[in-house]
């Protein structure tokens, strides 16, 4: 699995302020960028946190990046998936409406009423993990199904996971030109953090995006 | 009072890791950068939450930047000032040696014992501010003793703090390719965070020093 995560933070780190609302950050070249992104992805996705937090619709903007996918033969958008270990996500979540195919991953411990319920809904229930999703395990069902590119939208806990489980390929920032502050406000990586062997990038290309700038970094 | 805040954070906006323990982001060029800096600064600031996890010293690598200081009829090293509300930082701390001047900014809550026993080490006392250290009443003080620039090194709480005052001028920040990761790991700016109306900085240059970047920022 190509693994690219995508993220806009304030130059203190914080994908959004201690209230947990979205917060804009970037302008309209970089939500251009983050729909191209999309659109070369087989499928996109979140943590639990970033749904309950703004209800993401991750569908595409641009009607030609549509036409363009479905002349190639894709479906009209990349899938969506959802890291939600106990199946919290709302039935009623915009992820789950019927534009586009969305996987909710699971740990075995998901109670099964709410996966029911998700699948009632139109999900593809995937369990993956004990406790938590495994990511490494939930990456080998989705490739059965297809998915060989997955965009990462965030946020904080589940970007600081795919670093821990080191299957992090590209990751492309954007770094507002502002302050959010807030010690617990989320960061682009959360979790329990690294305390050694801290995961090293490799800087590829820098550019002014916006009034931010942009950072691309591979492993 | 012209206020450079200086700091060095990983890819995901942390200043080190959970365990609060100094942490190698950035290389020689930008050590060097960072001299420069402190030998063009009055003073150079610190909480005492830094002065707890680095012990740090705060004075001038390259010798030839101290030249360059005596040879226009300054004190060969900026001034040391650490923001210490209740008078915490120990007397044998390296900032308290006699290699430079050193102001310890404390409020009015502060005991005396401690800071007659910072005096007796060799610090001047700033008495700035009630339960917590009054920057703009601090650096008052400090402008009368003739610190016109000062130079601000961290950490994450004394940062927040000068940008919720709207004294900060100047921002450089050196974005090292790691992660560090960690929900409880200080970041460029903690406190309490914003939550409307974010500063918003002007960003004047970017440039790659050493395996990452640096942005320069003004207000
Ligand atoms: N600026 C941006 O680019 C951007 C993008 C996205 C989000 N955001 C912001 O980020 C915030 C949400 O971030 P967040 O960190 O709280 O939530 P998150 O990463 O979206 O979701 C975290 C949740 O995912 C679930 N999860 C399942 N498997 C996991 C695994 N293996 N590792 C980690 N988590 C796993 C966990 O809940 P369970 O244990 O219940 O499964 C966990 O609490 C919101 O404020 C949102 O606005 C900003
Ligand atoms: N990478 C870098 O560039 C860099 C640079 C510096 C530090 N660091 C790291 O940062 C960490 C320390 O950061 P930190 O945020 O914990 O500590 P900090 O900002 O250095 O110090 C915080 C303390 O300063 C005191 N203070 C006094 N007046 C204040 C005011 N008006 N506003 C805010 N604080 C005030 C407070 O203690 P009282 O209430 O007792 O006064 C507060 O707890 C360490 O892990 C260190 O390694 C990294």
């Amino acid at each position: 699995m190509h693994v690219h995560v995508n993220a806009a933070t304030s130059a203190d780190g914080k994908l959004s302020s201690r209230r947990r609302e979205q917060v804009r950050i970037s302008g309209v070249d970089d939500f251009a960028r983050v729909d191209e992104i999309r659109a070369a992805s087989d499928a996109v996705l979140v943590g639990v946190g970033t749904v309950l937090a703004d209800d993401p619709h991750l569908t595409l903007d641009d009607s030609s990046l549509v036409s363009a996918r479905e002349s190639r033969g894709e479906e009209p958008h990349p899938a969506r998936v959802v890291a939600d270990s106990r199946a919290r996500t709302p039935t009623d979540a915009r992820i789950l409406d019927d534009v586009a195919t969305t996987y909710v991953l699971v740990s075995e411990d998901a109670p099964e009423d709410r996966c029911t319920a998700l699948e009632d809904a139109g999900a593809v229930v995937v369990v993956a993990g004990e406790g938590r999703v495994s990511f490494p395990e939930a990456f080998g069902v989705l490739e059965s199904r297809g998915v060989e590119r997955v965009m990462v939208e965030g946020g904080g806990e589940v970007i600081f996971s795919l670093f821990d489980d080191a299957l992090v390929d590209e990751l492309t920032l954007y770094v507002g030109s502002m302050i959010i502050g807030g010690r617990d406000a989320p960061t682009l990586a959360d979790g329990d953090g690294f305390v050694e062997d801290f995961p090293r990038l490799s800087l590829q290309s820098v550019e002014r995006v916006d009034d931010g700038v942009l950072l691309w970094y591979r492993f």
